[in-house]
């Protein structure tokens, strides 16, 4: 028997191929919300990897996005190896997105343990993200788990998807996934102390993660491994990428898996899903506005004024969120932030692809 | 005695100095709003204008404006003579403005009637528009009564002045001015039956208006006439004009005359003095939206969108008004259209010359 071996090398993917609809005006297809400095003083791309700094290696940080995007994603991380970011034909939700990173990085460092993040959440209190994912890694390692980071909740948000643990300890099992819930489930996970959101961030080694998605989901495999095997040319990436159902990983894999453990969090976290949440980020004046750029506001409360180039004026507004871009003007009410993907949608309808 | 003489010339006067600041950001210093196409297919200045075609001589139609407005009152108006855009040295309200064109018109048609319009204002009806102006003008030409025009209230405003009539008869008598009266006020007078909107509109004979400024007023005649008298150089008007007081037509003359007459107006009139005023003239969709220019509203209603070269996308919007220009934005609620004077005032305080 071997001693204690060293410490697993740790890969990290990022998730960076994202769309960002619900930030229109500001996110376009070619500037999803990755892109976008609307939280800190870096995109949350860019903020996604430096916040590996010092724990991972640059050579070891990988980016997976699309076709459109690579240039882009290429060019704001020159730190990172050209190759290190990983193209996929086509966004086809996540459980594609990390079969192929896990194809990809078997090829270069087989005994790996991969650590899926996000690239468009916002994470503070860095030094205990990086502790949490040492456990991970530990745990994945060590007890061959697929694990996830679990955030406790801190209100009874019905849009996200919770994770109900069992068992104590500092690396609790899984009893269910559960899917975003009714207020009234909301408020008793709130309360039971045995749910996390599930922030969609996971740490596996390369061979469980195959071996596990092998036994679930093999379907997402075969046609890379046929792939790969036949020496992994990109330009035949796209017609084998097709053939992979669009799903996300927490469907084909976390929720039939049994050998799923939760990490929870002690980093706050969130996934800056809309405009209100990013008005959540910046401190308010007396009369509850947030202001960026050159505004006047008289009698107005509670707004939130994302200015470009020009001067905006308001007068008796309440509750009401600006976006102002060269060629296009959101004016959405706090509570109706949800339209904004409704209006894309419309756009798209109306064939006004200048606007996308 | 002559027999019945020819009828009277006719000389209209339009006041064009106007600086209209409640339209910002569509009007500026350099735009006023009698340059602006709000209201019908041509701007208000054009459509005063062209509304007395065939009943007034190309060059009896004159237009006073300021100086930094005259070449494009000009460039607007070719079918006008350039001499017909008189200028003001400054903008010193109605009293100087009129006695200038008094003095101006004395020297080529003495025996003429001056008909005062605004150029500002909306007027519908044209044929009976057109009949009262020749009762006004036949009366002044007759009784030598100064004429104004009342306007049927159809609401109890309480922003304009009243003109409180006596006597009966096709053209009534003047009991009194009221100056913007209180809502109980306004209720009353809407009810008279004898109280009439001050529209400052005017008739009067070049000599009546003479003699009785002379008697009421004369610090307006005693300047411009030491400069006509001097050559009526217009180098040499500026320095009589600033001797001239900053007073309206109505203070300075028609509240002290005893010899004012009131032609109740048959035609429909708008001072057009508000962004909702503006928005009245414009038909409404289902959900009591106006929308100019490219917009689309999500559960939105009794909005105003004057758009410009944007996509403006709204959502849960309720009585706003938005007013898109390439360098500011205006977003007022309706029932807050006067706070557009406050936020110019709040412009020029800081200086923003840029935008005013």
């Amino acid at each position: 028997m071997k001693p204690t071996a060293k410490p697993p090398r740790k890969l990290a993917v990022i998730m960076a191929g994202g769309r960002g609809t619900r930030f229109w005006p500001r996110s376009r297809s070619r500037r999803p919300k990755q892109f976008l400095t609307m939280v800190g003083n870096e995109c949350l791309l860019v903020q996604t990897v430096r916040r590996l700094d010092g724990s991972f290696r640059p050579e070891d940080i990988f980016v997976v996005t699309t076709e459109e995007l690579a240039e882009q994603t290429r060019a704001m991380l020159p730190e990172l190896p050209a190759r290190n970011v990983l193209v996929e034909p086509e966004g086809r939700n996540t459980a594609p997105c990390l079969a192929l990173a896990l194809v990809t990085l078997e090829r270069w460092a087989p005994e790996g343990v991969m650590v899926v993040l996000s690239a468009d959440s916002w994470i503070a209190d860095r030094s205990r993200f990086l502790q949490d994912i040492e456990t991970a890694v530990n745990h994945a390692a060590g007890k061959r788990d697929l694990v996830t980071f679990g955030i406790p909740p801190t209100y009874p948000e019905t849009g996200y998807g919770y994770i109900e643990t069992e068992g104590e300890g500092a690396v609790p099992g899984v009893r269910a996934f559960r899917e975003k819930p009714s207020y009234e489930q909301a408020v008793e996970f709130l309360e039971s102390g045995r749910h996390y959101w599930n922030a969609g961030m996971f740490v596996w080694t390369l061979k469980d993660f195959r071996s596990e998605l092998k036994r679930h989901s093999p379907e997402f495999l075969a046609p890379l491994d046929e792939w790969a095997e036949a020496g992994a040319k990109p330009e035949r990436l796209a017609q084998a990428y097709r053939r992979l159902p669009k799903e996300s990983i927490d469907f084909a894999l976390m929720e039939k898996s049994e050998r799923v453990a939760v990490v929870p969090a002690r980093f706050r976290w969130s996934d800056v899903g809309s405009w209100p949440a990013v008005v959540e980020f910046h401190e308010a004046d007396a009369a509850g506005n947030v202001i960026q750029g050159d505004a006047i506001l008289i009698e107005s409360t509670n707004c939130a004024i994302f200015g470009g180039s020009r001067l905006i004026a308001g007068s008796g507004l309440a509750d009401l969120i600006v976006v102002d871009e060269s060629d296009a003007l959101l004016l959405c009410r706090k509570d109706r932030a949800q339209d904004v993907k409704l209006i894309v949608e419309k756009l798209k309808a109306m064939g006004r692809e200048d606007l996308l």
